[in-house]
């Protein structure tokens, strides 16, 4: 998590003071259920609440009890026990460290969740609102990075909208993953805490209670969690990947946003690099990373071992950090992309009209020569196109074994552009649910 | 994908012959909406189905053909043109290769699939028998691997059988992730080939249409899918590891089922080793490595290139198969699983009681002590137990101070077992809906 | 592993029969080592030598006896002794079954390592033969994509040489890592074994002797190993990517050999793709994702378990063979390259001279101007060039601004393409000892 | 790379001042040789030298001028210009951003393996020492966590040491890789830079030139660095598993420090948890994860792009402070670890001699008693001893098929501890050169 490639709205989740509060509010809401169960004075959790939730919790205080316990919990309750008083005694009865550890990291991880559910509905918001300005700029398809045949700059949009629609999905059932609460106590086993504690902290804090929490919640709903972060990064990397080769030279097709007095290069003072694309290539790297110590993690002995803490110090915030930071920047690019429908047609006609190959090819079949024949009458006529640069239509015309099947007139109808974009309203359908 | 770790169930899915089969049954079905729409003559639909749908398809003619062609679907093409005659010239017309592998890998990937979730299926059934098996045996949780407090063997496969519930809801998410189909043409703009072809083939194959393809489904839902795959063999990996540390020497609580004639060393006739969860920690490993490339494979170029192809030759079949393999194996380790009560019983009791410290900290407290002094009081005592293997009732009686706040009496209630399995129909109810 | 990416070299490496003649061989040179050393009789040696070293292991055999014993060694030593007679009973004694298992791996992986320093040789061959033809064909050096300043494609392929020389070396290394010899009983303390046993076999097999071996071979040799292995195949998707990248259809640089009959797409017959390329690509993500699974075999837990093992019979066979077949894959795409020096010419120009602004930038400043001035000076005469397509060159001659510093025949000279190119012979002094 | 897991001495390498600092010494070194040659005054470097040398680079204001410029060097340089004043516009003359990115990023790798180096020496220094002091205490060695056959703990030391050595060699390789200096310019051609410069900046900061740098070093380099720290890691996963194991309450052969004041739970008084090692176990996955990232960042296009730079920026830091802390708290846990040599010896009792199965096993067929034979002779003797927990040399002394080839005295030798640590010596001088 380093600033460079952070947003404040994702780091306030992770820091201390918001752990602590979470930490306060857990013990708190849990007091209460053990104040309404009976085991605790309500006087308790009514003074708790008041004097905890007015104070500010000093952090390097904690920092420094912790240095003598070498554990954080400890430290936390022992500086609230120093604002509270005496009724502090009452807080975190029956319960284990893990129980406020665990909820919080799964508030955290619910709340970065609802922080990037908000950043993929920017996202394509800004996809479709571009979607649509270019749903008829026709475009070259390529595959295999050669031109393959037509489409529009609309339909790669909507594309890439249909895909980060399906992030969204996948992050909304990955903040269910997470969306759990234990309040179990050592163990799990319930001993020395009510159950319904653990159920009333659950409701107050918009989770559900965890099944069977083992002292620990189960880490294999954060691994699902940190997994599908990768994904969303991997779709971030390929929509980064499509503006960075439009924006090659000898294509320039689109190009990200150059703001007045930016450098491309010290060196090179007519430069204007994709950096912001190249940028969220390799932050798709970092978050992907991630995913396989969460995964690992999935693993732990017993009813818990702590092996999975240090991961998640770290993955927790980065993972998190990272993608919000990378899917806000993939939104400014979208919004701002320059697109130059100018070049998209020079480059469509780059071809000599190869592009219209399978048009002809399926003419002569529908005449009656066979797909092998047809195959090889086009391929001779397309490589003298491809190797000397001729004009594919005139060849054609030229081949008296393509003019036996077909006439000139037939020919020419069969490189007409509308024939490729007659159906970009119904993708638009598909993906938008209108066109 | 290696036959000690396949089985034919999975290794069938991904057979030559099947391929073939699901390929010539997406053309024909094609060939079927072409005929409807009036493209096409019905007779050549109706005269594919006969002869292809009798033929049996000669993977080393196609093969032969390939090493002219270099190109797979070309191949099957024409070896199809071969049986079925003239009419062949019908088949895939306005369609790309692609429209066959990809939606012949997502027919493969959805029965793999429903393989795995079967699996799953009957992995919770032994977990479950087991789980009310062993409902009220008493054993030691642990955490970091030392003893903690009391729980049930039933309650740790009760976890297990949650987990696995959850995964196997994956699967049925990840299932849906795949279960698309794509008959859209070059660069999936539909020029030569209507829209209603892959309604109509999606429907006969249980497919949906894919939104957008590009020539390509889209790999976004394929790294979610293997993604999937890793999680799942994460869960494996935990269960396998409880099994392997209950079989240590020292532990001896539970062995995986060692049958007559085998021979667990060469060397030391007396091993009785947990081969099969060992072996199970290790297919984890390969499992959740195969996430990575699946992702790695999203970020395609433009429309589509072919670099996912061979990242998915190697694991489509590898992780389904050995994830597969793997699931059956752990279900087998599960039901036979030898469970030894009274060595549970035995190392409960290792502890000299320590295993009730919590209660006398929560007893101390209850009876005024500050948390504090409780605990120093607890640790105290609990530290000459742990170091000079006293017994801890026996401590706790002997120290005044704790004699001061809690009676023999109460300090002896105190060390109940029963009182920490009170809540286990509770977690059997919250896991499967009865006690 | 998969025949459509293999090389029967290297799969010859991992078939049974291979490993089995291994077997036998560490067996038989240990057999050697206990008659010289007097604790079996030579004439034992002998026999075992004479029969085993003349019969054909029977594999079904073998597995008929491994589905009794569950155990591969005690099959092959029960099989060995059906041949070899009542002497087999000298056979392995005071060995374990990883003594035998683990220094058959390494002898596996030695050659497989040996097959693949030769295939970076032949690709340092192919390599450095098409620098030198190519070292005076001047092109764009391209950074972000975007035209930077002109190089050389002989410098492109040099660096590629400089690239897999280094891998060689990291192969050499890593075969280091892994040419060890284990023959040291249970746990590795040589209690029934004579340490000079496992002298004699590691030097008969070319290995040294691993200074502790704990029955195992520790594992982080291994890690090392296919770490390695990943690098290496990053690099090869590197050199992949370069080509992928020149032969897009608006750079057409170079191309991967097409040849006669080969069939580019089924439905778009003008298609020529960079296929081989892309599938390096792929193959490259394949065996970097085999290096975590190997990171994770290292911390076996005490003196071994087995969790390594099924890891290893996949990414064994699956890492070196794959990257095998890409070596040799991707030395057949340098050696038959296509390359297209005029088009290299062509795309140069395309900037309108934009890649010599650097040099104007230094003249300006050289001239006195500050450098903040003299970029701000090239900068807005390079974003007309890059916006409306203007001359570079012609823009700067009517800038009073720039002509105030530098004349026209000034300007002018810095538009020299050789001024770019004068240290070629230097890097491939530095490259290849010569230029 | 967060405080808690953080050594000052390694996170003062990557501080903003290092590396300015370093930037400094880059730019003005290569002044130096650019005066040496004559293309700058030689006034201008002394005062560069003398004026940036005596400066405090002020942080703030280079961020600031960032914002504006959003390209690092620049607002370095222009910083710097404020600084030295007019002679500044001799700085840089000819080189690009990477020449000093890159080059800063190579010095800082490489002071961050002579740090790991240290960390490993002090490592290897205190396992030594312990080695040493428990070269001859007794323990179980333990194959798949089963008891097998007697070790030394000092052997177990022994074998940590020879894997740190490896580490230790493996660090020394990673350093050489990444200790090149790129002063090169645009692309890499050397057009405005002289190579010289590049040779006399590299050999002032001990760096050797980078044989073909393209603007960019080339990150096989780094992919190899970081793939080296995720090996070292596994290694440290290792022991520290060992570690835990050794900790289990049912095993207590050894045990993390445990220092007074510390709480080992709040909730249970009486744990004392591997804490230390567990976190080391977490640890090692996040430097593993980092090394997936670091491969996928070789294949930059062409000449360069900048998609390495994010992921450099996080796991530079991230990965060598994490495992330089690591090792440092590994060798603090060597260095304290509490080992208990009695408990050892009870647990080695706890088989009721089965560990010797093996010796017998080998008395037998040296009697000729064929190998099928003596091992089912021996197993049904241990299994009986496995599931009753009788006495081993009893059972075998009242079976008449054992007694037949063995005299009671016979089998009593077989049962002497010294037979499997009479080879302690050999495997210590093997590995410290000295028993």
């Amino acid at each position: 998590m380093i600033p460079r490639y952070s947003r404040p709205e994702m780091t306030a989740i992770w820091s201390p003071e918001t752990k602590f509060r979470i930490w306060f509010e857990i013990e708190a809401h849990a007091l209460d259920a053990m104040a309404e169960i009976g085991v605790v004075p309500k006087e308790a959790a009514v003074t708790v609440w008041e004097k905890g939730g007015a104070a500010t919790f000093d952090i390097d205080r904690i920092d420094e009890i912790e240095r003598t316990t070498k554990h954080d919990v400890i430290a936390f309750l022992t500086h609230l026990a120093e604002i509270v008083g005496e009724d502090a005694r009452f807080v975190h009865q029956g319960m284990t460290s893990s129980d406020v550890l665990d909820t919080c990291f799964n508030v955290q991880l619910v709340r970065a969740a609802d922080l990037l559910i908000a950043d993929v509905d920017a996202l394509l918001a800004a996809l479709k609102r571009r979607a649509f300005e270019h749903k008829d700029t026709v475009t070259i398809g390529r595959s295999h990075g050669i031109h393959a045949e037509p489409v529009t700059f609309g339909v790669k949009l909507a594309q890439a909208y249909a895909e980060f629609d399906r992030c969204r999905a996948r992050l909304v059932a990955a903040r269910a993953e997470v969306a759990t609460c234990a309040i179990s106590g050592a163990v799990g086993s319930f001993a020395n805490i009510d159950p319904r504690v653990e159920e009333h902290v659950a409701e107050k804090l918009g989770l559900v209670p965890e099944p069977v929490s083992t002292q620990v919640i189960p880490r294999d709903r954060h691994a699902m969690y940190f997994a599908t972060l990768g994904v969303v990064a991997s779709s971030i990397e390929r929509l980064a990947t499509e503006i960075r080769h439009l924006q090659r030279t000898e294509v320039l097709e689109a190009e990200e946003y150059f703001s007045p007095g930016q450098k491309g290069s010290s060196a090179m003072p007519h430069k204007r690099n994709p950096v912001l694309t190249e940028n969220l290539t390799g932050l798709a790297r970092l978050v992907r990373g991630m995913a396989l110590p969460a995964m690992e993690n999935v693993a732990l002995w017993h009813e818990r071992d702590i092996s999975h803490s240090s991961v998640e110090r770290m993955i927790g915030p980065d993972a998190t950090v990272t993608l919000d930071f990378a899917l806000v920047r993939l939104t400014g690019v979208i919004d701002k992309l320059l697109v130059y429908p100018q070049n998209m047609k020079k480059n469509l006609d780059r071809l000599g009209g190869l592009v219209h190959s399978q048009r002809v090819l399926l003419a002569l079949t529908q005449k009656g020569v066979s797909r092998e024949d047809a195959y090889r009458l086009v391929q001779r006529n397309a490589m003298r196109v491809w190797e000397q640069g001729a004009d594919f239509l005139a060849e054609l015309k030229g081949d008296p074994d393509v003019t036996a099947a077909l006439t000139d007139a037939e020919l020419e109808e069969k490189f007409d552009l509308g024939y490729h974009t007659k159906h970009v309203d119904t993708i638009f359908r598909r993906v938008f649910g209108t066109a």
